[in-house]
């Protein structure tokens, strides 16, 4: 028997099934499924995925010679189910051409709509629909889409569109501007000049029989397969080439065919809140196209809605009833269909459905449903909802919920209606999410000096560096010019949970002038601008913004994510601030806390830089003990915070140049605090200067050089625990070593934190358990992880230093390329943000065996950004971490994506 | 039966032999084989290395218990070989207690030497030597010796030594300033006072009973295999602690028992030169350290020397016969014995020795042979000789010659006496071989107007730059305060076979006053300096060089060389001089011609400006358009020099900021010429500044993002081939992507090239043929080889780069740490200069092996400084690479390294 190349819908049933995606596309089996269960969509049929395959190898004559005898049964079938006829003059059968792969792919053929109107059908559909115009302008559009997508009709490089210069001509000749002025006759007078453009483009006539339109159609879908841009989109997304795509061929309904048509979308829940609702707009007398376009008022679905509408907008009663009414009233019948109809869908995909309808002469036609987009506040709670209806069960429930949808849940948004008018100013990266809003200042200290002053401000940098730490506090939000997504700026702006754009390449910022241009607009300080550190876009003047609620469903949702999860969530962390956020989102510990923070306020700095100035281990070992104390106390209160948890201090990492002022001024100024020549300072800045400090004198580089520097820190370190044990309160420390690429720089590291260690409890008459371990975050730790393991009882994956070295990319350098790799499809994310499994993830996962290849029980983890990032969290998982740590905003995000990635891996929850 | 522990060797048999080295240690296994050949050294035994691991499970009483019997038998057999008796007044037997183990390890016990001698031993030992103050200074230094050693009686710290200390007060009270000036009644307080020090630090008597003092020495070996210094040394070396060491026991011998005694040291062939002539020096009634101290004028051992020595002295015949007589004239059987000796130990031992022998009372002992030391001259002629002499075979003399030794045959080398009385001023990295004198020059360009002048300078930089270049080719060599040995001076520098030292980090260099410093001695513009490029020595003032001569002998060892290797030797050149001297050298194609360098010259700077100033794609063509010429006629002279091999070109690497200038001056110039006001230029620096360029805007993401660059470099490289085969040259073009990291790099720039490719042969009406491939640089590139050799033609691993990226570590800073780790012994070698097989070594056996999984014949090769470096070329011999590619004056090099690789590990040998 012949293969099965087509498969019917509509009438109640329908051939195909969702479970037929691969053959019919996603499109092709969403109808089949809708048909299938009872639900009206227009008849139609599918030409099978496999068939477009057939086509590349059988070749377009042996394909049209398989499928003749189906398509003309199919054709019969649609007209039988709606009584019209293909190409009739009187009640003629349109229909439209889609293409549809398994997978959405917006490189391919768009849709031909209205099929089979022709010069005798055109007026059929006058008749049928009242309106000459709209038929004419249908058949108009017909012969652009068709002449474009089918004959390839396109502008030349230069030109403008072909069809487009007919338009402007008629509207010139006539006088008009807008297409609307456009009579019927006038419309009439395009579509034969658009009959010409084809043929002086193509040199052939424009086709008038249906089925040639169709064949058309039908074989421009499968040549779409092979196009360049489908090409393209196919390698960067990784698409098989014998995929092929299906062809979906379905009945057209029309919405404007007088009153009793009409057409809507509709919501099974409410989008923005989730609650169980059924709400809509519809227009009466319209086309989708309408709806979408925003030109006349939509009216609402339900009763209930279409009350608070004309509350909302001081329409009375009366005015209402008779202007505004809902569906629920003005076709009380198709309303009741519809709202069981959605009930059907919602019950069948079992999750809150997007619908598109159509009443065609009071007969209800559903276009399309899809799984509704919602605010990450109704995610949570429809997911909730659901498990609690027994539509889903709890993992379903877990898997539901975006995790990057949380941070809506977690951060200021801006006002709905004020961001509607607000112009865009620049955009950058979205370095920190939520929004904000306030005033432009350029320096840190007036950031704060004006916060003080109950302003709002937004700190403007073109960088930031460390010793704007307090002033970004201060801020609402950080916009800066130049840096990736690891920046400085962003990464101490997600600690902070604070708002930020940065690498706003756009952006000339002019320090001296307090001002910035972004073109031609200029913005001075104290100007407004507004924030949204979600999307990276930055906004002219002052717009409100809304803080967010966390309510019984955030925490009901963490609650199970716990129960599903394996990984362990911690959090970056290194000021009790944002350990106590963090605890309050449920860390289960720090991973990393960076101690150079430590050394930049107020008197330490000067300290600091005493001990870089020393020219002689006595002296550098006076500053230090100079600074032990405020280590100490800093150590002190993150430990009292994280009481009964793990706390992972990471040893000095940074140059020693990042703590000397750079401009004359500034060293002018340490110089007369020190009492030094500025020439002292000069020169040390000098030579301490590094062409890449990135892959310089920093890390354990410093400690092993410098071991004084790591006895201090691990004196500070194990004295306030036992101070704090002395108190009763329960410190857990691990000593992290960073920058490790060759063993035995861990050995030495390992050797002189022991030997402190060991003075520590002879001074104190007391001992307290903690570990060492290392960051593994240079290529050849991780090659080398056996070795490097014999000295380390735990490994932190450093993903962000791994990236950098990895890859080659400077992470504050790689705004020059990155955005237009991303453009040329080369990087398909930024790899600051998603880890690169395939590279990056590769030394991840061999430093993970090679490690526990030596020590088993290793305990892994990971303290790069992508602590927090849900496709990374899923990796970190599959490679069998012990944890992940991230920043504290992003804790919640974590503790989602661990439990939907042990979910998905099937792995068993322990205990 | 029990084990054996004890070894005899001595009176012209053995126990023991060469085969049993591990279990008798290097020094005991060496003195077995000479006695068992025959030659006649001081009798003695060696206790198995076994014991001292049995020393350590079983404790020092059962091991004493265990040996007691055979140590005093062995005893015995030394006393009846040499006709002594241990601890007698009238003929007393000493004799030396040593340390062993398989491999020399200096962390262990030093020497004790005259073991037995006590009170009455010291008289016999006056009357036998007839030199009582001999006698007494032999007791008290025995003292001194066993007591440090063995007894553990050393200075506290900031204390001097305590034995020394009472030579100081003995000497004070005397009133005399040199330990000469005391006589055998001060040694004998001397001998008093150190039994006392000894006593009062150890609270025990010094031993006096020869019995006690064996064992106090035996077990003292035993325990100094366990010392700090002793473990820290295996750790680095990686030497297994299971091991153990030996312990030598031997008959100590004089050679200052009378005028018919004397000691020497003689070598079986000339050191220098590898003649094949015994030779040698000795002196009558002396011991092995008066020869080493240099106070008396040694004698020649073999009369022809003598003759030729009193020549060059003045000496005249009657003196030298009666003064300075040869051992050939003045013991003429025993110089018979030695000279049929030191023929014994040759043939036996297959190489050229280095031999230390005692007369006493006219009987030769052979204290030592060893393999002798040789410049790189003589090691190429000795095992071309000993080939011809049938005594090694061809693999063999191609496995005896130190590749790195052809570096003294390939530059200049000091004056052999000249260098004797240098004063060295610092010292750096030797970057590039060869020595070289000249005047301190600050400025590139005044050290090519001082050449030009006919004076021979030495420019002296912090670091150099490519605007130096010209300055650096006319100079003798270089010198940089910073920068480590793949810097841009010694890359330049070795690419040019010119000597260089960098990163001499105690140089203070002052521009602006055409000075520079070290500590206090000052060295202005004008003043001399010499450089030795191989040991990184400065030395101060004019120092004579002597250049090389390639003789027949180096060509037949290349010949040999060639016949056995399998990896190909390419050359790095990007000149038409650098290529020819790389031919002249036996270089098998380019494979790395970097094309940066090709920018810098005159006019050619000017248009780069152009095109990185330009601010739209347009003005970028019109400038590159400008570049074409110039860049084609380079490729046409290289090319036209490598006629019929194979030249890879790199496509542009650096980033463009480094084209432009970066100080005031220069910009105000650069403004002026270009006819742009200086803010231009300014605000274009500042643009494309970056952070850590090393990591930036680079490499093929300059040919991605500005596709035009690539374009124009593919029409100069395929438009030179093509003009050269218009003439009937050959040229084999292969074109190198820099930097890729991700496979999609390297497809967009493969069809970048493919597309420039089609139109030049349109143009030319012409094709060529070229090959496509890629650097290995990046670890992510040999991460995903799979995917990367997709696109690739062949993979050229930038071991430099690679090196950088995998260590994290800037090859520009690593100067600010490198030292410290070598010396804490983190790291082995300069990882830029050897290459880290641990760590990079898996990377490149990833990238060769992913990369061979896709395309099992892709071309391997190296271009990284690696390629020239012997024991990295072995490593790219062992996995399988097709070439290595280095700077010309070390394609010998790696001509013999890679013939030596294929050797050891048994390859055959190709057709």
């Amino acid at each position: 028997m012949d293969k099965k190349r087509i498969y019917l819908f509509g009438n109640g049933s329908a051939e195909g099934s969702a479970e037929l995606k691969n053959l019919l596309g996603g499109k092709g089996a969403g109808l089949a499924e809708m048909a299938r269960i009872g639900v009206p969509v227009p008849p139609g049929f599918t030409i099978t995925t496999e068939t477009c395959i057939e086509y590349y190898t059988l070749g377009k004559n042996k394909i049209k010679e398989l499928l003749t005898q189906g398509v003309i049964d199919s054709i019969k079938f649609i007209e039988e189910a709606t009584d019209k006829k293909f190409g009739d003059r009187e009640n003629p059968l349109l229909v439209s051409v889609r293409s549809g792969a398994r997978v959405s792919m917006p490189g391919m053929m768009d849709t031909v709509l209205n099929l089979g109107i022709n010069d005798k059908a055109v007026e059929g559909l006058a008749l049928k629909t009242g309106n000459s115009r709209f038929a004419w302008d249908s058949y108009r559009r017909f012969i652009q889409m068709y002449g474009d997508v089918v004959m390839g009709v396109k502008a030349e490089k230069g030109e403008i569109d072909p069809f487009e210069a007919e338009i402007e001509a008629i509207k010139e000749k006539k006088g008009v501007k807008l297409d609307t002025d456009l009579d019927t006759e006038d419309l009439k007078e395009l579509v034969e000049r658009f009959k010409k453009v084809v043929k002086d483009r193509t040199g052939k006539e424009f086709p008038t029989d249906p089925w040639d339109q169709l064949w058309g159609a039908i074989m421009a879908v499968f040549d779409s397969w092979n196009n360049e841009r489908a090409i393209a989109y196919r390698r960067i997304h990784e698409i098989p080439d014998d995929w092929g795509t299906a062809v979906n061929v379905v009945a057209m309904v029309f919405g404007n065919m007088g009153n009793h048509s009409a057409t809507g979308v509709a919501f099974t829940r409410d989008a923005a809140t989730g609650e169980k609702r059924f709400n809509g707009e519809y227009l009466i007398n319209a086309q989708g196209e309408d709806v979408v376009a925003g030109i006349r008022t939509p009216l609402q679905i339900t009763k209930a809605d279409s009350i608070a509408w004309a509350k909302a907008n001081n329409v009375s009663e009366e005015e209402r009833e008779s202007k505004y009414p809902s569906l629920e009233e003005y076709m009380p019948e198709v309303f009741k269909e519809l709202f069981n109809v959605q009930h059907k869908l919602e019950q069948h995909y079992r999750d809150m459905q997007d619908i598109e309808f159509t009443i065609e002469e009071e007969r209800l036609w559903l276009l399309q449903t899809r799984t509704g987009k919602r605010t990450g506040a109704a995610m949570v709670k429809i997911a909730l909802d659901m498990l609690d209806e027994g539509i889903i069960n709890e993992k379903e429930a877990v898997l539901r919920v975006d995790p990057n949808k949380l941070n809506e849940l977690l951060h200021p948004v801006f006002d709905k209606e004020a961001i509607k008018k607000a112009k865009v100013l620049t955009k950058g990266l979205p370095a920190s999410p939520g929004a904000a809003t306030g005033q432009v200042v350029f320096f840190a200290d007036e950031a704060k000096e004006w916060a003080e002053d109950g302003k709002k401000v937004i700190l403007v940098r073109i960088e930031t560096s460390p010793e704007d730490i307090e002033g970004m506090n201060a801020a609402q939000g950080i916009l800066t010019s130049r840096g990736g997504m690891t920046s400085h700026a962003a990464v101490v702006a997600r600690g902070m949970g604070k708002c930020a754009v940065v690498g706003a390449g756009d952006m000339e910022i002019d320090y001296d002038k307090r001002e910035f241009k972004v073109g031609n607009i200029l913005m001075k300080e104290g100007e407004w601008i507004s924030l949204n550190g979600s999307t990276g876009e930055v906004y002219l003047g002052k717009i409100d913004t809304i803080d967010p609620e966390i309510g019984g469903y955030f925490g009901r949702l963490m609650e199970l994510a716990d129960k599903y999860r394996r990984l362990q969530v911690r959090t970056n962390a290194e000021t009790p601030r944002d350990a106590k956020v963090a605890r309050k989102f449920g860390a289960q510990g720090i991973g990393l806390a960076r101690t150079e923070h430590m050394f930049f306020e107020g008197e330490r700095i000067m300290h600091m830089r005493e001990m870089i100035l020393a020219d002689t281990e006595e002296k550098r070992r006076e500053a230090l003990e100079k600074l032990l104390p405020y280590q100490m106390a800093d150590f002190e209160a993150i430990f009292e915070v994280m009481e009964g948890l793990p706390v992972t201090v990471r040893l000095l990492d940074p140059p020693l140049h990042e703590f000397l002022p750079h401009d004359e001024d500034a060293q002018q100024e340490v110089a007369e605090e020190m009492g030094v020549s500025v020439d002292v300072i000069k020169e040390k800045v000098e030579e301490l200067k590094e062409m890449n400090p990135m892959l310089g004198h920093r890390g354990c580089r410093l400690g092993n050089t410098y071991p004084e520097i790591t006895e201090m820190q691990v004196r500070a370190i194990l004295g306030a625990a036992l101070n704090l044990k002395g108190k009763g309160i329960k410190a857990i420390p691990e000593i992290m070593v960073p920058l490790v690429g060759e063993a035995k720089e861990l050995e030495l590291q390992k050797s002189i934190i022991e030997k402190s260690a060991e003075k520590v409890f002879e001074e104190y008459g007391d001992k307290i358990d903690y570990l060492i371990g290392t960051m593994i975050e240079i290529p050849r730790a991780a090659l080398t992880a056996d070795e490097v393991a014999k000295y380390a009882e735990f490994f932190s994956f450093g993903t962000n230093d791994l990236t950098q070295m990895t890859y080659g990319y400077s992470r504050d350098d790689v705004s020059k390329f990155l955005p237009k790799y991303k453009e040329l499809g080369i990087l398909e994310h930024d790899p600051f943000q998603v880890l690169d499994q395939r590279g990056v993830g590769q030394l991840v996962e061999i430093g993970t065996k090679k490690g526990r290849s030596v020590k088993p029980n290793l305990k892994v983890g990971i303290c790069g950004e992508h602590g927090g990032e849900p496709s990374s969290v899923e990796f970190c998982h599959r490679v069998g971490m012990n944890y992940v740590s991230c920043s504290p905003f992003r804790v919640p995000i974590a503790r989602l994506a661990a439990a939907q990635a042990n979910i998905k891996y099937g792995v068993e929850v322990e205990a």
